[in-house]
C-alpha cells in the first residue's frame, strides 16, 4: 500500500471539538428564537440540479457553483444558499398549504470563491424563508427574528441596515440608467473600494457628474428614519417611489412595536448581491477589527416562487453567517468556554481481569448517572494514567487498586488540591457528584 | 425568465419540518450517550481530495463516490463516510495528542448506488472513532456505546453481531483460498442471496465441496459465545485463530461487566464491505418488516492511519444509520409526537396602526416567555382566522377589538373547548401560561 499524506482541499476546514462546541451554542441560541417565532426546521439536500441555481439568474453566485456531472450525466451542483432549494420544495409541495410558510434552517453551503477571512468555500448559515405573505408586517417579522437572534448570541454591538430595491430601480431610472442590475452591483461594492475608485467606476459606468452627485447623495442615506426619510421624500418624486417610502416609514413604526426599533438602520446604498431580491433588501453589521463585513443578510424576493413554476407568491428571509458571526462573538469574549474533557477518569492498577471488570462497572455507573466518565482503556501504569490525567485537566480520578477493591473500597483523587479518599464502592457516583459540584 | 418546475435529484429527500423534529429527537438521545462515554464532536469537510477514499483501496465504495473535478480541476469527492477523513485529520494534526482520541460526529455522507428502502444518495450516520487503543477494552468500549446509543433511542429489540477478520483470514488460509478479500465479500452477501446461490457462487468462486461445508459451518457460527466459542475452537487450528478466539472470549466478558451483554452475539459469518477492518467487526440488527437489514456497524481499523502516511495506530469505530434506524423506530411507535404549530396565536381586528402594533407587543410579550406565539401577518378577517387557527390546531387565540383594547383588555379563545373570556392585557402572559399547562 501506497503511504501519503492528504491534506484537507482548499477553502475547507475541520472543525475540532472547541469548535463544534461553540457551534452548537451558537446554533441552539438561535434555534431557539427562530422557533418561538413559530419557524420550523427543513432541510434539503445538498446538492441541486445545476438549473436550479441558474434560473434563478444571480449570475455571480452561478460564477461560484460547485458545478459536476454525476454519473448518470446529471448536471448537479452544491448549493450555495437554501433559499432557491425552499423555493423548489415550496412549489412542489406546499403551494396549498395554509399561509404563511415559515421555514428555518441551520446547514452548510458551498461557494466556489477565493477563500479569505470569513469566507470559505463549505460554510454555515443558519436562515429563515418567510413565504406567502406580502405585507409589510412579514418584512418587520423577519427583521425582528434577525436582530432577536444575534441578541440571543450575546452580541449587542450591531445593526441591521434596510435598503429597498425598488426605490433604487426608481433611483435608476431617474438617472436614465438602463442597466439597473448593473448600477445596483456597482452601488453594492462601494464599501469595498475608495470615495476616488467608486466615483471613477460609476464614470465608466457612463453616469454624469450630475448622475454621480446624486449617486453619492443617496449611498448617504444612513441612519435613523426621523432623519433620513425627509431627505429622501426630497429625492424621490415619481409615486412609486413615494409609496415605497410609506411603506418603510410603516416599517420602522413596526419595528418599534417589536421592541428591536434601536438596532435598525435606514441605508438606501444596500443593493445585496442577488438579482431576485425586489423591495426591502437588509443587512446585518457589528463593527470588527477581522475585516468582516457583513454578518447576515435577506430581504423580500416576491418573483422568486413564479421564476421555478409556482403560482406568484410573495416571500421574504434572511441567512446569518456562522462563520462570520462566531469570530466576532470570539473577538470580543461573548462566547462561553467549554469543557471537553471527562469529569472523571477511572484507573485501575494490575492486569487482572476482576480489577479491570471492576474499572468499567464503576465508570458505566458514573455515566448512567450522567456523568462524563472514562476508564483507562490503555490500561497504563498509575504514574503515566495520573499524568494523562493532569494534561486533560480531568478534576476527579478514581484508583482502583487489588487489595482496595477486596475490601469493597476505591481511591478517590481531588486532581486540583491532589487531596485522596477511601471510598466504599457503593458511595462512588454520590461521592463524585458531590466532588462535581 | 423562464418558468420551469425542477425536481429534487433522485436518490436525494426533502426534510420536513416532522422529519426534523424526529431526527433531532434521535440525534440529542444518541449525542447524549456519545458525550457521556467522553467522545467528543468533530466535523470534516463535505469534500475531500478523491485520493483520501482511493487509498483505503475500499473498492465498492470507491466505485460509488460522487467525484468530480472542481473549477481548479482538483480531484474531489463527496464523502461517503467519515472514517478516511477522521484518519486524515488525526494523521495531519493529532498524532501527538494525549491516547485515547474519541471522536464522534452525526453529519451527512454520499454514495452515488441505486436507491432502495434505507438507501439514499445522500443519508446521515452517527458515528464514533476510537484512536490509539490496541486493547480489546476499546473494542468493547465502542459496543457497548454502540449498544447504549440504541437504547438510548428507546430501541429494544436489536443485537450486535461481532464477528472478527482475522479468523475470516485464517480461515482463508485454511481453505488454501489467496483471494481472502473476494472470499469475504462473498460471504458478506450471503444475507442477500438464497442458500442455493449462495453455494452456486462459493462453486464459481473455485472452492471445493469440502470446502464449502466448512463455510456453510462458519457462516452458521451465530449465537451466545458459550454455545458458538466451543465449535470454533473445534473448526480453527492455527495458534493465531486461537489467540484471535480468546480476544473474543474476554470481550464478550468485558460487555458483561459494561452491562450490555445480553445484546451482543458472535456472528462469524461477518466481513462488512469495507477493506480496511483489521480485526473485531460488528453489525446492529433490528428485527423489522421493512426489508432493512444492518441498522450500523464498525469495526478495527488498525493499518488506516498509517495507509494515509501516519504512524502506526490502531483504531476501532462504527457509525449508526439514521436513515434505517428512523424508520425502524417508527414503525415499532418508539418516536414521541411533536407538535410544531405554534401554541398561541393572536389575530386583531381592523387596519389601524395601533391594533396592529398591539397585537405585534402581545406576540412578543409571549414570545419572550418562552411561549411560541405568532400574529396573524396575512390580516385575515376574523373568521378567517379563525378557521387558520383551527386547522393548525392551535390551542390558543388572542382576539384584538378596537373597543376591548380601549378597555386595555383582549379575548382569549380556548380553541378546544371555544370558551372565551376577557382579560387585562398585563395578564395575557400569566393566563395563557396556565392555560398551556
Amino acid at each position: 500500500m501506497v503511504k501519503e499524506r492528504i491534506e484537507r482541499v482548499k477553502g475547507t476546514r475541520d472543525l475540532l471539538p472547541e469548535d463544534m462546541a461553540k457551534r452548537r451554542w451558537v446554533f441552539e441560541r438561535i434555534r431557539e428564537v427562530f422557533e418561538v417565532y413559530g419557524f420550523k426546521e427543513i432541510l434539503t439536500p445538498t446538492f441541486e440540479y445545476t438549473k436550479l441555481f441558474q434560473l434563478r439568474s444571480g449570475e455571480e453566485v452561478v460564477k461560484q457553483l460547485y458545478a459536476f456531472k454525476d454519473k448518470g450525466g446529471r448536471d448537479i451542483s452544491l448549493r450555495p444558499d437554501l433559499t432557491s432549494s425552499v423555493a423548489r420544495l415550496f412549489v412542489n409541495k406546499f403551494q396549498n398549504a395554509p399561509k404563511p410558510v415559515k421555514w428555518y434552517y441551520i446547514t452548510n453551503m458551498f461557494r466556489y470563491e477565493e477563500p479569505q477571512s470569513g469566507r470559505l468555500r463549505e460554510f454555515w448559515q443558519a436562515g429563515v424563508e418567510l413565504i406567502g405573505s406580502a405585507n409589510i408586517e412579514a418584512d418587520a417579522e423577519v427583521i425582528a427574528l434577525m436582530i432577536e437572534s444575534y441578541l440571543a448570541t450575546d452580541l449587542k454591538e450591531f445593526t441591521v441596515n434596510i435598503g429597498d430595491r425598488v426605490l433604487l430601480d426608481e433611483f435608476a431610472k431617474m438617472l436614465g440608467v438602463e442597466d439597473d442590475i448593473g448600477l445596483m452591483r456597482l452601488i453594492d461594492k462601494k464599501d469595498k473600494m475608495s470615495r476616488e475608485d467608486f466615483i471613477a467606476s460609476l464614470k465608466d459606468f457612463g453616469l454624469s457628474d450630475d448622475a454621480i452627485d446624486k449617486v453619492l447623495f443617496l449611498i448617504e442615506l444612513k441612519g435613523k428614519p426621523d432623519e433620513i426619510l425627509p431627505k429622501a421624500y426630497e429625492l424621490f418624486k415619481s409615486d412609486k417611489a413615494k409609496e415605497e417610502l410609506k411603506k418603510i416609514e410603516e416599517l420602522f413604526e413596526l419595528l418599534k412595536a417589536y421592541g428591536v426599533y434601536d438596532y435598525a438602520l435606514i441605508d438606501f446604498g444596500i443593493a445585496r448581491g442577488f438579482d431576485y431580491y425586489t423591495s426591502i433588501v437588509f443587512e446585518a453589521i457589528a463593527p470588527n477589527e477581522l475585516g468582516i463585513g457583513s454578518i447576515g443578510g435577506g430581504g423580500r424576493y416576491d418573483n422568486l416562487i413564479e421564476v421555478f413554476g409556482g403560482k406568484p407568491t410573495p416571500a421574504t428571509g434572511f441567512a446569518i453567517g456562522i462563520e462570520r458571526l462566531i469570530p466576532i462573538l470570539e473577538s470580543k469574549g461573548l462566547l462561553p468556554s467549554f469543557r471537553l474533557s471527562p469529569d472523571v477518569f477511572v484507573i485501575y492498577i494490575g492486569k487482572e481481569f476482576e480489577v479491570r471488570a471492576k474499572a468499567i462497572e464503576i465508570t458505566q455507573a458514573l455515566r448512567k448517572a450522567g456523568i462524563k466518565a472514562e476508564y483507562d482503556l490503555q490500561g497504563r501504569k498509575l504514574r503515566k494514567a495520573l499524568e494523562y490525567a493532569d494534561k486533560l485537566e480531568i478534576p476527579v480520578v478514581i484508583i482502583l487498586g487489588k487489595r482496595d477493591l477486596a475490601e469493597g473500597k476505591v481511591t478517590i483523587r481531588d486532581m486540583a488540591t491532589g487531596e485522596q479518599k477511601s471510598v466504599a464502592i457503593e458511595k462512588i457516583v454520590e461521592e463524585v457528584k458531590e466532588m462535581l459540584g
